[in-house]
């Protein structure tokens, strides 16, 4: 028997909401199997900073790292709480996380589910998957203030790349296609305006490609591709581009693909030096948390995610598998995050008799 | 009478062909009016820079300085083409031309006309502005490559914002949302993860929206503007952001208004230093160059903008008008670009009777 040592990162607003439906999913999944999930919650976040002052310390920080995988709902104070500066909790806890467990591999698919609409009014088949930079670029919080608050200010955002960043993203990009059946690779950028990290994309693509010669490879300029996204979503199969690009385009893709309230992510360490983090697009939602209106699908999608990454294939199938029999069913009327998450559970529940 | 000194650079791919048309309609619009228009050709582009090996040199650019204004085509040789670096033209013609003439308000409306398809289902009333910074950001060309070509690279980026920057572009759209119906004024950027921007930007818009208590203030992150721009479009009245999240936004919004044939920009340069360009969003779409086939009216919509900006409201919305009866019977099967630019003039003519 096999065991999994969790970490469960709530967060806040709508954060805890659709993570407690994904943890029921999980223990649905695997009931019958002799893997066994050990739990442990963290209070972090908006709240645990205003009673504490502490964003992420140190000491929790190298607790977290002890765990098989870290699954997180969202985190971000309302809009207007003015206790908590703008994008702290983001920035210090969630990307704190990413960087520190070198979760270089932010990986997002979006697949429109039949039964599923579309904001758009011919989606075709959308199934693809971006797979995000997630530690460097335009998110390496470089940059500063000169002269801020005065009418000479300037102010800097330095993006950071590496070849040794870009290629190991490229590398498991082309990884992933390869094991498609489109076998088909779109990086994105903006070549022609950012040329310094653009020649090192290119080069790197071009270097990595060589390996993969059953790989098609297109490239796109991110302009150009959010039209693709709208016009021909289903031309996409692997799309591989830097963090900032990355987080852009999949909230576009999430929306194209049935919403953002679907997608699921994982922000994973291939080389398991430290927990993946499963998390799902969306954000803590400040204006509907506490409702129990929040969609869970995302989150629980994301265990499916999770599963896969952690060698449990068939019962991340299982809850894929789940949740497509729930969207087909569910129709518009139900919004209950705890009805949905016992709906899937249910379906998986029947699959297994 | 007045006369016009246009300075037409018609640049690569189909650039050319729907300037050509842009011209055809200006002239219709002004016929019967006591206003004259002297153009003079620019052959700049991929095909200018491989017979002489300049892109854009000193001289040529101080001539272009004496003119009233310039319309522009697009420029970039086809991604296949490897005798022109990628993005050179671009940079060296294109941004030098809105770097140099000092175009900081980079206007870009959107609008879909009626008659015309969105790809979304249910676009509802679309019709916004955006006002993208074009003159800094990460389109200021600092950064660079350190080991290039090696294991070890690096390569940076420097998005550069002074407070003279944003807060004179700021200013711009303050005063086009308080002159719109809605007077709703939607602020996009990043502050989350680029917070030395960010807080620059937030700064002055506060600032500058305190003159302006009759303008309702918004703010997206750019990730979460992409969602609205797809599930909720008329949601906006006029946008204003930095210049590559414009970029970005402006293709989105294109596509969602009815295509990127269709989505006209000015480069305007409000203080009047240096004359302003007028160029439609699309790019040089070398695949279908030469065909005759390419859709003129973004050339067309931008030559309005530009009599507008010019001082001359009245034609412009001739234009305008000529463009939208055009559209509303134009259907799907005309594809020709003379004959859309000779259907538009001929609206004109018509209406001049
Ligand atoms: C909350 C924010 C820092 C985050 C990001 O920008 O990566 C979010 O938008 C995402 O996509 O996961
Ligand atoms: C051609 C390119 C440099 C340009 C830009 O990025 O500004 C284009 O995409 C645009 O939007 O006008």
């Amino acid at each position: 028997s096999e065991s999994i040592r969790l970490a469960v990162i709530g967060g806040d607003g709508i954060g805890p909401e659709v993570v407690a439906e994904g943890l029921k999913v999980l223990d649905a999944a695997l009931a019958g199997t002799d893997v066994t999930v050990e739990k442990t919650d963290f209070a972090l976040g908006a709240a645990h900073w205003l009673e504490t002052g502490e964003v992420l310390d140190d000491a929790t920080l190298e607790r977290l790292r002890g765990f098989d995988a870290i699954v997180f709902g969202a985190v971000g104070a309302a809009p207007g709480d003015t206790r908590v500066p703008s994008g702290l909790i983001e920035r210090d806890l969630l990307l704190k996380l990413r960087f520190s467990l070198d979760h270089y591999v932010n990986l997002r698919p979006s697949l429109l589910p039949a039964g599923v609409a579309s904001p758009l009014a011919a989606p075709g088949e959308i199934d693809f998957v971006v797979v995000r930079e997630g530690t460097e670029g335009p998110y390496a919080g470089n940059g500063g203030r000169l002269r801020a608050g005065t009418d000479a200010e300037i102010a800097t955002e330095v993006s950071v790349n590496t070849a040794f960043g870009v290629r190991r993203v490229v590398r498991y990009a082309f990884e992933q296609a390869a094991a498609r059946p489109r076998r088909k690779l779109t990086w994105i950028h903006k070549t022609n305006v950012l040329v310094h990290a653009g020649r090192l994309w290119q080069r790197v693509v071009e270097e990595v490609a060589a390996d993969y010669p059953q790989v098609a490879v297109d490239y796109l300029h991110v302009d150009a591709a959010t039209i693709f996204l709208v016009t021909d979503p289903s031309r996409f199969d692997v799309i591989v581009t830097d963090n900032l690009f990355g987080d852009i385009i999949t909230d576009l893709a999430g929306a194209v693909a049935g919403g953002i309230g679907l997608a699921a992510s994982g922000n994973i360490n291939p080389d398991r030096t430290a927990p993946s983090m499963f998390e799902p697009v969306h954000g803590s939602a400040p204006d509907i948390a506490g409702q129990g209106i929040a969609d869970p699908t995302a989150a629980i999608l994301s265990v499916a995610i999770m599963l896969e990454t952690l060698g449990q294939a068939e019962a991340g199938a299982r809850v894929r598998a789940a949740v497509a029999a729930d969207l087909a069913t569910r129709g518009p009327a139900r919004s209950g995050t705890v009805a949905t998450g016992d709906a899937i559970a249910a379906q998986l529940a029947a699959r297994a008799q």
